[in-house]
């Protein structure tokens, strides 16, 4: 993969000058690792407020620590709510330990380590299904890495993204998701959309199904070509427009009516989203492989799913209509 | 893991006197690999034929082969029966190439390779789901392995075992078939049961929940501790002990009626099913990085499933006894 390389050419991030406690609230110091958590924890708030303000049903708040201190998950949830299945808005943040394994986990291979490592990672996460099958569901997640000792990292990066998955296809909510986050990409970058557009593609990609999760967005990872305040910047900016990008579509939709076949449809399309998070989401296999918290880990399942075997939908209908896009990524903005 | 030592120790199996077509059905030249064809062959038929005498539905068969011709799949289905929810008895015939990765997918790290090595296996998967929630679910597989040159592999190996997943724990139920399997593998050799019900324990260990699939049973891989020939009679006289081990079952308990609230606790312990099978079983992370059929090697998911963050049975509970069980194994037989 062409990010192998980007990797191992990484300039050591030198611009950490004080030592952090463990799972540090003081955003004042000044370091990359303060200002990360300061974000996570700030885009949390304003996006769950944005959400709650659509939903009858509280989102509530879960914060739970490892036993050693090194773990820090902050959930915030709703589940089935007026408008929402399930909402979950995480932050974690994570001082441990890379194995080979779980070095491979995290980073698809761009990371190769035959010894131990000390990581950091500090990551907000996204995950939100409707109620409406007609509703796509949505994903982002933005993350800062550090890799090797805190004073003096042997490589560090940035990663996210944000996606959408219908279960059926309305071509101007997929246009208008992709649009916006192609705005924010333009203005750091304007190499950043289409290769993150592709790379998203490809990385959603349900391999022994030959279909992606949804139609996409943008998806970046192990990113280190600009300075690491650049890459905060661009990640703060991404995660500002999730809720632009998204939630005009909930509210075009949500309200449209639906019938029973819609809804098995939606179970048939979460079993599919399910095999991708279990099998290749990089999150979930390195959070459940690296011990973290499995209720955390999970709470972006689609709380209900079927499978049915070697279900086809029919010719011509919007179901196939749907797949042929999974199968067949096309540019929306 | 202690089987590693004994890959590492396996004898070369020299008694390949004939070269097999591709595929081969003959099972007259007296090879290990025809022998083991036949059996998980006539242990589909007699087994689907079983399982159809309690079922309305019919049990469908399909046949499918990949295009160079190296992989069959013969998938016996039923959907949506009268007393099942899904049957799927299965044989696949895979002439293949394991990769480092695949071939530590298949031995669970027995066998470590760093460069391409051909391999062949033989296989029958039995997995059964049945309406009720009060009846288990039953799953049993054995398999046949050899890597390297066929004429001449570098190692050989069988592996197998049954296990039960019940949603609701009736003692009599765990006893009876963890005993019918017992008496089976104290005819070879008694130092098996011990063994390979500690296995079964250890196998099926979802590992993030710190919790098993079922009450266990068998399970035993990289087997190379008798003659081949002792070893697939053992597999055919395991395999054989599938029906009178969980018929007797499904027949005692499928006509018990049931709750709203049983059939949502039935789904979330398929939510779990399905989070071990896509996360942990070999078989399917095997099957699904070699390329294998996907709608074969998913067949044996349970059709519906819930998550639910953080769900927790009331104390005292029928569910909280089940949970208990499957965080504490006990001595069945």
């Amino acid at each position: 993969m062409s990010y192998g390389t980007q990797i191992a050419n990484a300039t050591p991030l030198l611009g950490i000058e004080c030592a952090l406690p463990h799972l540090a609230t003081e955003a004042s110091c000044g370091s990359i690792r303060a200002k990360t958590e300061e974000f996570v924890r700030q885009r949390q708030q304003s996006i769950c407020q944005a959400l709650q303000n659509m939903d009858d049903s509280p989102i509530i708040e879960e914060v739970w620590t490892s036993p050693d201190g090194c773990t820090e998950y902050t959930d915030r949830i709703l589940r089935n709510g007026s408008v929402f299945q399930t909402i979950g808005v995480n932050v974690a943040v994570i001082h441990g330990t890379f194995t080979p394994e779980t070095a491979l986990a995290a980073t698809g291979g761009a990371l190769k380590v035959d010894h131990a490592l000390p990581f950091y990672v500090a990551s907000l996460s996204i995950v939100v299904h409707a109620q409406n099958p007609l509703v796509p569901s949505a994903h982002a997640h933005y993350r800062y890495f550090e890799a090797g000792d805190e004073k003096a990292p042997e490589c560090w990066w940035f990663g996210g993204g944000a996606d959408l998955t219908p279960n059926y296809l309305f071509d101007d909510d997929a246009a208008h998701f992709h649009r916006v986050h192609r705005d924010v990409c333009d203005r750091f970058d304007r190499s950043y959309y289409p290769r993150f557009k592709k790379w998203c593609d490809d990385y959603f990609l349900i391999v022994h199904r030959g279909e992606r999760r949804g139609v996409g967005g943008i998806f970046f990872d192990n990113l280190t070509d600009h300075d690491a305040d650049t890459l905060l910047e661009f990640s703060k900016q991404c995660a500002d427009a999730f809720i632009p990008a998204y939630l005009p579509i909930v509210e075009k939709r949500c309200g449209l009516p639906f019938t029973a076949e819609q809804e098995l449809w939606r179970q048939l399309r979460a079993g599919r989203y399910i095999e991708f998070n279990l099998l290749y989401e990089r999150g979930t296999t390195f959070g459940l492989k690296a011990g973290g918290r499995a209720s955390s880990i999970l709470r972006g399942l689609p709380p209900q799913a079927r499978w049915e075997y070697q279900q086809q939908p029919t010719s011509g209908s919007s179901e196939a209509r749907m797949l042929e896009v999974l199968a067949h990524p096309r540019e929306w903005a």
